[in-house]
């Protein structure tokens, strides 16, 4: 399917649209005073499933009326697939079943969007390729960019599980320890260097207990969000050696609220870039494991107008969420429904399509033009939002905003909130 | 108190048992064919506590019936107080409870133990001064043993929760990719350097949604076990630089079975040791924070006999467990009830207190005696046990041993267990 596929749902039958019938994504929204529930974007509006299932329309075993979707994901591909095949029934053009949906059809601007899933655990990985050298070159010069292991594994470390939160959700400067090479000792107070990083984050919704092939990675993958990474880079030079980013990451993750599946991008599979070295068999891909996403990031400062800062594509990995999966497991560490892998920061070749201020600022050397000023690193007010999309003929899978506004840091001194 | 408190449960009234009534640990027990249920446990009996909310004995309003400790934890102090002050009651010596309760008492010969609670997430520490000296001298000579940063961060990086198991649980020589100073290019094959890490795990029983005071992280800390968190020393050498060891630590941590309750160990809190650099003011500690808990290692191997192979204490630790969880929440780092912080390898001063065989062999090169042979890394077959006891007067608090046994590693080239 490479065309658009009408849908009864008008807004649904354009370009224009993040949510057209090819997308069925699934997030979870709330009306004023009422709980969050397990939904679809069709359009403009969201389509209510967990009332879908309590009126017997759909039969899930009860998993889309617990306001997430672990539940579903755990019961497997077979259901997956007849999730998706019929919405897609219910949904194109000339169903009969119009008439049954119709109330529970609605629209984006009267719900809140929710986290989509309970992050179990969320590891994030390092694969752009552009964005390593680019740090690497910073702060190692271009002869050592690329650390001696990076082409031969997907690397990763253990990212932190509770400081995900859905697009919307507002963000607070951290403070942290700050030391500078002139200083004599460490002072604590408010990131002065506090980033972004554009990745995109792929859902794993089948559990592994031992070591798992790429092949068999690829189909634990259950959808992709756009995913921030926001990184203190003040706080991380001090902090991570040797044992790796740590507070510097902790503050926040913020991932878009609609789980675009592997199943609306199978048309935009493609293959990883030809290898620079070769990869142990157990990296190995069967075929093409990647995705071509187009990804945007916007600034807009308080009060201002947004500036486009970045275009980039997600092809530009070097390693894929499948290979990564596959490394995951590769000790024996057993992965479960609802981890988030991160892609790393996704970074093109040139100025214009760097996946962090770090990288388009140049360490804070070549500030970069935004509206009203320029900008090194996140000012108080700032809204960052990274926008994504998979370009189909006429029509293209969106994911929805991946949004957050920085607000200052708290005073220092201050505990307990 | 500092003596032993009499129970009518008579082999809790022995200076040679974990478990005297002065500690009343937390954990989880089955029988054959049963559910997992929660208990106590004294001298060599459990007392099945989901039996005893279920007769009405006690009322924590069913989170002890419900085969895990994260509900209870998430209850708060007043009834953590509230049933360890009823079983004192129910259990002391005289008490009028006996005939009721004796029905709920099973030897823990014919029990099998489960993970007392659900990891929520696992980070883990580098807090030993003594182990950071050892590993950094190792690496980088004496001079830059001790990374700049060491003396003013608890350092720490996130785990992985999936892989924590509970004391018993075979382990698996995990594979990994390899790479010797002289190789062209990595191997992917079974880890040569697998190794023991002598820590102690703090369990977070009160959530926070942001920076929090040593004081607030010390209460917010339910209790401790004894930790293994088992390390590929190759894999790591290869894959850590520069965002932290990954696969290396990810086949498996392991705890002890019953969580010792920070009120029982509140006899022998200690302050921990000087100052070498002042602190930030964050990090000040009001008091000890900090543990008297002898430890020791056992290393048998298959068919052989016991050696002790290290003794020591968690005294030695330069940060405790509280400064470790305030630090982890400085960003604004939520943290939740069921988190687990190791506090990093605890190694005293001398050769025969060090807490992993990375030190007590010295990189390999000086190996140690064992029954009926020498080590250096563990072997397939071995069984590493934990100890840890902290001494009162004519009694101690015990954990219960923490152990593991490693088994041969899958082929390199098998998929999907």
């Amino acid at each position: 399917m490479t065309e658009l596929i009408q849908s009864w749902v008008a807004s649904a039958n354009t370009p224009d649209t993040d949510f057209p019938l090819n997308n069925l994504p699934y997030g979870v929204f709330s009306t004023e005073g009422g709980q969050p529930r397990c939904a679809t974007a069709i359009g403009d509006m969201v389509l209510d499933l967990d009332a879908l299932e309590e009126a017997g329309v759909l039969d899930f075993g009860g998993t889309l009326r617990t306001g997430g979707w672990n539940a579903f994901m755990a019961l497997g591909h077979a259901d997956w697939a007849r999730l998706r095949a019929t919405l897609m029934k219910l949904l194109g053009s000339g169903s009969e079943a119009e008439t049954r949906l119709r109330p529970h059809l609605l629209s984006q601007a009267d719900v809140t969007l929710h986290m989509p899933f309970a992050v179990t655990e969320y590891t994030d990985f390092y694969a752009g390729r552009h964005h390593a050298f680019n740090v690497g070159t910073m702060f190692r010069g271009p002869e050592n960019a690329l650390p001696p292991n990076w082409l031969h594994i997907p690397i990763g470390y253990n990212g932190r599980a509770s400081s995900v939160i859905v697009s919307g959700t507002p963000v607070t400067r951290p403070n942290g320890q700050l030391k500078g090479p002139n200083d004599d000792a460490p002072r604590f107070g408010p990131s002065q260097r506090f980033d972004i990083e554009l990745e995109m984050g792929a859902i794993v919704g089948q559990p592994s207990s031992g070591p798992i092939s790429v092949a068999e990675a690829f189909e634990n993958i259950f959808g992709y969000v756009l995913l921030n990474d926001w990184s203190a880079r003040d706080i991380q030079a001090w902090e991570y050696q040797p044992l790796g980013p740590f507070q510097s990451k902790a503050t926040a993750t913020t991932i878009s609220p609609w789980i675009v599946t592997a199943a609306a991008l199978e048309p935009f599979r493609t293959m990883t870039p030809p290898r620079e070295k070769p990869l142990l068999p157990y990296l190995a891909e069967p075929g093409p494991m990647l995705y071509d996403i187009a990804l945007e990031v916007g600034l807009t400062p308080q009060g201002g107008a947004e500036t486009v800062i970045s275009r980039t594509n997600y092809n530009e990995m070097y390693y894929s969420a499948a290979q990564q999966l596959a490394h995951h497991t590769s000790s024996g560490c057993p992965m479960r429904v609802g981890d988030l892998l991160g892609s790393g920061t996704i970074s093109g070749p040139e100025k214009g399509n760097r996946g962090s201020l770090l990288e388009l600022s140049w360490g804070g050397k070549e500030p970069i033009e935004i509206d009203g000023g320029t900008r090194t690193f996140i000012e108080d007010g700032d809204t960052l939002t990274l926008r994504g999309a998979a370009w189909g003929n006429g029509y293209r899978i969106g994911f929805g905003p991946c949004t957050g506004t920085i607000i200052s840091a708290r005073d220092p001194g201050q505990r307990s909130d």
